[in-house]
């Protein structure tokens, strides 16, 4: 039996780790006992680790087939070196904001596959861009993605589905879309506009820095991401951002020097927190425009998925732990059979991983609704 | 030439000592000497002195006949008991918020008059609701009030024309109005709604704690006092209130104990303040119905004051500092016979002295819109 260790805790590393422990022998590290004992009810191996300690990593990993990445955003790069350095395929959820082909020559060098951005967005969505891609030349390619608490509670109708620093990580870093063949610079949460999604009612789209690995792989004149959050919360947010409570760099307080945002987070950070066995649902539409077989097309993927009650398992920790473990299932399978970085639009581009992928997915109940129309 | 001690030299605490400077031998004190240089170039005696110093303030009055305080609230009250306990005439405008009766006993042992609150709102307000308060049976009282920038400037829209932790207060201090005879607590920033007040545009009022001694002194069995601002400041403040930006309480951030409040006004304060020259108004709006002589009677009085260009005196200096110094002549001219501790609406209860007051404040451009209605 492979044998697989997943790297943190959180709410979608634990779904990841069940999901998996159905088919392989799974270990889980986290420094939290608490979220480990969780797992151990289900029969999965806990190992108390400090995962910001390189030697911790190479001892938790050293017997793996694969390693799977679900570490806070900030502390994935260096995870992931070091399980690269250990020799071990990877899968990573982490969204470090390092560029992940910094890695290629590593993975290549130790002849081991490792796979970035492997959750909704990014993730399934390159692996759709990825997929059309082979097939049509695309002209434009719009991605609207969120994770949002079934009830809205004022004033921020928000809950974080994943790490909260790297939600204000959104609100802060410039976003860098595709215009006309450009790169162009927005400021985070511009362009706010309200649109339409269906079971999820009217939501706000706002720029965010979410293309990552496409503005570098795909030649698309025109690509966009943005995020969805229910009306009102940019507003809030844009608030917050111009007085000054973003701000990373300590003002002098009191005598005290303090950083507004280690400030703000704990202010707001506990209002963020989805409860116990609270409802939330994902959200994501994906357009693909261009020209296939000498037509004007348009692919439309719509994903609506909510929290399972069943096994108290998230719609965020579903869409991106299954997306996860859908190209777990790849590598272990031997699908994928050069070493070095994958985005997931790499993987798309090979049709068969592609559908096994989709079909993994909608095996879980998470399955997208796709419209093919002829524009001209 | 009677002398007068002018305490504080903030923007209010200035344009008094320059009015009086007109008739009588001023001296300012204030803990910054930048603000004091300002004065001596106007031949006002300047010194640099801790008002939160007993012994201090002891010194600087010594040899008056009047003393203005005009400092922030947290020091009025320490400061008005030491004035009085020297044995002098006092006119504050500090508005603390300790019970200003409590200093009635003082003053009369003392042999000498206390005018507190004696600004725009509390102050003039209180003035219209003991003149009329004489001749009618007043059944409601309603009083609208706010001091405002010119030029809108997202997010805020604001500027603070006085000391901006005072502004926090209003913000943040449970509003006690009178409903059918009683007193009933709302919470500051409750029942806001937008009212159209003419040369002012549109603007929100929300209920703040403004009655002050009118709870006390007159029995009205319905009266609250609203405070203006433009659309969208009060719903912001809403936000950053809930989310625990206003707490006092210190929280521990990154192992060190910080204020969130102390915080937030690090980073809001600068964002508040007006600049030099900037261009500001005050509005006011006083409703005062009741029967007299048999009517139902509405008197409605509308203030609408701008910064002066010719003098750069701000709206909130002009309007506050003026009704101040009207009420500082009263005192010196022997108009206020008894001693003892006097909110405005004693002062207003006396025809003779309404009458100078508003005639007074006339002479310098600051005019109430006078308008009597019979409505049964």
């Amino acid at each position: 039996m492979k044998k697989i260790t997943v790297l943190g805790a959180g709410m979608v590393g634990k779904a990841i780790a069940i999901d998996l422990a159905k088919m392989y022998q799974v270990r889980s590290a986290d420094i939290s006992q608490a979220a480990l004992d969780e797992l151990s009810a289900q029969g999965i191996e806990g190992r108390q680790a400090d995962l910001s300690n390189t030697d911790v990593i190479k001892e938790v990993v050293a017997d793996a087939d694969l390693v799977v990445g679900a570490v806070p955003g900030f502390m994935g790069f260096q995870m992931a070196k070091t399980v690269l350095e250990a020799g071990k395929n990877l899968v990573d959820i982490s969204f470090f904001p390092e560029d992940i082909f910094l890695l290629d020559k590593l993975a290549k060098e130790k002849n081991v596959i490792a796979i970035f951005d492997c959750g909704v967005a990014p993730g399934l969505s390159n692996l759709v861009v990825g997929y059309h891609h082979q097939s049509m030349i695309i002209q434009n390619f719009e991605c609207y993605v969120g994770g949002l608490p079934k009830t809205r509670q004022w004033p921020y109708q928000y809950k974080a589905p994943f790490s909260p620093i790297d939600v204000i990580e959104e609100y802060t870093r410039p976003a860098r879309i595709i215009v006309g063949g450009k790169e162009v610079v927005k400021e985070a949460l511009s362009e706010c506009e309200l649109m339409d999604f269906g079971p999820a009612g009217m939501l706000e789209a706002f720029n965010s820095d979410g293309l990552r690995s496409l503005v570098k792989t795909v030649d698309i004149p025109n690509m966009k991401e943005k995020t969805l959050r229910y009306p009102g919360h940019v507003e809030y947010m844009q608030v917050l951002r111009a007085t000054g409570f973003f701000d990373k760099e300590p003002i002098m307080v009191n005598g005290q020097m303090v950083s507004p945002l280690d400030m703000t987070t704990k202010l707001l950070f506990p209002k963020w927190k989805l409860e116990k066995e609270e409802q939330e649902f994902t959200v994501m539409k994906i357009l693909v425009e261009g020209k296939e077989n000498g037509q004007l097309k348009r692919y439309t993927y719509d994903l609506y998925d909510e929290y399972d009650p069943i096994t108290k398992t998230s719609s965020m920790a579903r869409t991106t732990g299954y997306t996860c473990t859908a190209a777990v299932s790849l590598v272990l399978q031997g699908e994928m059979d050069r070493p070095g970085v994958y985005p997931p639009e790499f993987i798309g581009a090979r049709p068969s991983c592609f559908k096994l992928m989709l079909q993994y997915l909608q095996e879980r109940g998470v399955a997208f609704k796709i419209k093919e129309e002829i524009l001209a």
